[in-house]
């Protein structure tokens, strides 16, 4: 077990994400946010909670606003999840599948941001393969016009970590006694980074990060959390496990990537290895699940199981920050 | 010819399509539908017929409903004609293309529905091409989310064989006194299974099968039709004639994909081929043509083709079918 | 330098694109537009033109209404700016991306238009690789069903002629005055044809025309305009200067696509390039820009750019075409 100190002082505030008095212009990443303001979008997330057995929530507050969902990495979930959530609050939404279309014959990626700007689209959900692309676009973009990072590289991808947030508060208000364990390939993660930030300034108690020696993360990444190599003393008395998926595509050597077998048996979320937790210990994954391999059949549909949950409340948190963002940029624009 | 008989009963009901009270939860396949409901659902469809100068009709029935495209094998023509179901009856629509983007990610079918019923997607609009996939989602679903099958392998095509069964009705509302006879490729059709099971069900008088001897279909799929191998029999005193696509991606054995000009001379829908038939004598075909090989530019585009009204119907088909499922699970959500 | 002289007389009206009390029933190309007519179009684009620190304009006028996107060439630009012009008209919108789909299983595209018109789509927004394609689909519609050309071959490309019009218009009313010079591969640019159309029709004092030997047209594409080999003697005194996007994929002979560098060095809009331009020249380019070739970074963002200006009043543009189409065809239904 080794402890992880952050190398670099944390970005001190953060002038781009935020107005001067606090709002929400852009979600580039959660490891600046204040934490009041974590919270604000969380507590409103939870207004678009619908009973199950209801229809979705919806709402008229972005009527005659213009999503566009720019994905330069091929997406069906989260752009799902965006489309839906924009839908339900009454927005027009533009699907540019920038990965297929070979970034439209060569433009750069700020001139297809300027032309979607001139065509007024307010909000951009941005996915792209390389780092600091939405902070980029967030820098050119005139006032009016918000910025939604959708996944950036290994750095960050900030929805996830607040519907990871969300979702382990409604299970577990009693955030500051919580032990979370993250497992899996944590050097590639960009969902692992942002649920480490997320939890991080909500206050838990604990943060373990396990991983197979090859997949684990530089030690700056993961400021006060602990490292470790074997399941078993990552998940001892854990209230949260949060399995993550094997991503090849991101793994360079190939002789990193585990198999998938020894894998299972050692990392893989089972009855077995989550002996050492918490009784109640509950389990997560981001999806899309690799059945049998990070988490078996019996642990992943069972009622100590987060899953669907995580996925639901995905929409309702983008549909709030959907709407924050909007807000801020009406109060900009006057 | 050959008079096919039934291997096995027809399914005796179908729990899982009908409530117990007889209303459509999910639409899977026609066999075990009661004749009752089969007519129900094309009167329902009739009201969404409006005068083809009039603009489309529409509804508001299923605004704040998500419809999701959920269509694991490509289709243009289904896919719009859902969606444009979907939009007029203001539900959001969510096209997923999974074709294209290699199911998610190795996502197994069922996390994916999972998935997307967390994100309170209201009915699913599913195509695959194996067999059985409709009905497993269907078992999987909660209370409150329908299945439509929108084309399931060579095995069935539901919202087809309703459409064809509209249109056949609505030009000769004498559906009981009717020979019918249906052209082509019948061992790999979909569309043919359930434009029969439609015309079984509504008690024409005679069906009809015409195809080579390679594309012939298996004896227990086609019970008390009639099987030819030469279109003169099978077209006689005929009322009306379906023409089918030649589905070269559907037959293994490439020896059995037909000459064209040869199946055009043979089987090719033509005033001279049909010569034999009614001389009021009206012909369809799913779409879309191969003109030329299955049907001859006259033919398609004379005063007896009823091609263009299928096309026309299938939309209020799959209006009346939204609608239907979506007032049944209101009642089973309460 | 020489003057290009008209080999055939302009198209002596076009009975398919007005009805013959001179209302818009298709937009299929602008050569024989009147000039009354093309003004009326810009004259209702301005209706929907907002200040950009405004939400885009709505309008309710096309609820109800379906538009097909029906794209047998790829295209992310126009067919986003058609689908935003499209739904905040209210209209319902189907995009199809025939390009990908092998043009729906080898149906032809009449057959896929009379499929689309069955579904009862109003208005189809077509682009094709071949030429005459718009023109064929507009013939075979029904009174009611309108058709938009976006981007026909290397022949026209109606819509971006008028959004380049409007922003000239825009910039500088005194349209009778001005000297256009258009730069680049004059070859193979529907860009070029529909601008130097538009901009006749609307009359303005003098048309240039600058290319590579390689990439000039032929004499009678351009009744009335000079050709020049060098840049400076096209630019000379110009008040406005196009770039045109160099498109290696409709040059047939690889040997005539220019070196990048030298042609930004003979022919890139740059500030030294445009020294003997007016002082107060415009500088304008359709995108997607290749920068650096085309146009340098310093031109392209400069004041006297036109760039974003033209991409926003596309969508205006297009607006006003869809809302005139319909008008126009509801008169005819009647």
């Amino acid at each position: 077990m080794t402890t992880l100190q952050a190398t670099s002082p944390a970005d001190a505030g953060d002038a781009i994400q935020c107005t001067p008095d606090g709002r929400l212009r852009h979600l580039l990443s959660l490891r600046s946010l204040p934490r009041e303001l974590l919270f604000d979008i969380l507590d409103r997330a939870e207004r678009f909670l619908a009973d199950t057995s209801e229809p979705a929530v919806r709402s008229t507050t972005l009527a005659g606003r213009t999503i566009a969902n720019l994905f330069f990495e091929p997406s069906t979930r989260t752009r799902a999840s965006f489309e839906l959530a924009a839908k339900r609050l009454s927005a027009d939404v533009l699907n540019l599948d920038v990965s297929t279309s070979s970034r439209i014959k060569g433009e750069s990626i700020l001139d297809t941001m300027y032309t979607l700007q001139a065509m007024q689209c307010d909000v951009f959900v941005v996915r792209d393969a390389a780092a600091g692309v939405p902070r980029m676009i967030a820098h050119a973009v005139r006032d009016g016009v918000a910025i939604l990072n959708a996944g950036e590289a290994s750095v960050s991808h900030p929805t996830q970590g607040l519907l990871d947030l969300l979702t382990i508060r409604r299970a577990r208000p009693d955030l500051e006694s919580l032990k979370v364990c993250i497992v899996g390939d944590i050097a590639h993660s960009r969902v692992a980074r942002s649920a480490a930030e997320a939890l991080t300034i909500a206050g838990i108690s604990e943060l373990r990060l396990v991983a197979p020696k090859a997949l684990q993360p530089e030690a700056s990444a993961f400021p006060g959390a602990t490292l470790h190599s074997d399941l078993a003393s990552g998940v001892a008395e854990a209230d949260v496990v949060m399995a993550l998926r094997i991503q090849r595509e991101r793994i360079d050597d190939a002789g990193d990537i585990p198999d998938p077998s020894d894998y299972a048996r050692r990392f893989g979320l089972s009855a077995a290895n989550l002996a050492p937790a918490s009784p109640n210990v509950l389990v997560m994954h981001p999806g899309p699940m690799n059945r049998g391999i990070e988490i078996d059949d019996a642990t992943a549909d069972s009622a100590r199981s987060l899953i669907t949950e995580q996925v639901r409340n995905g929409v309702a948190v983008r549909m709030a920050l959907l709407e924050m963002v909007t807000e801020t940029h009406l109060g900009l624009r006057r």
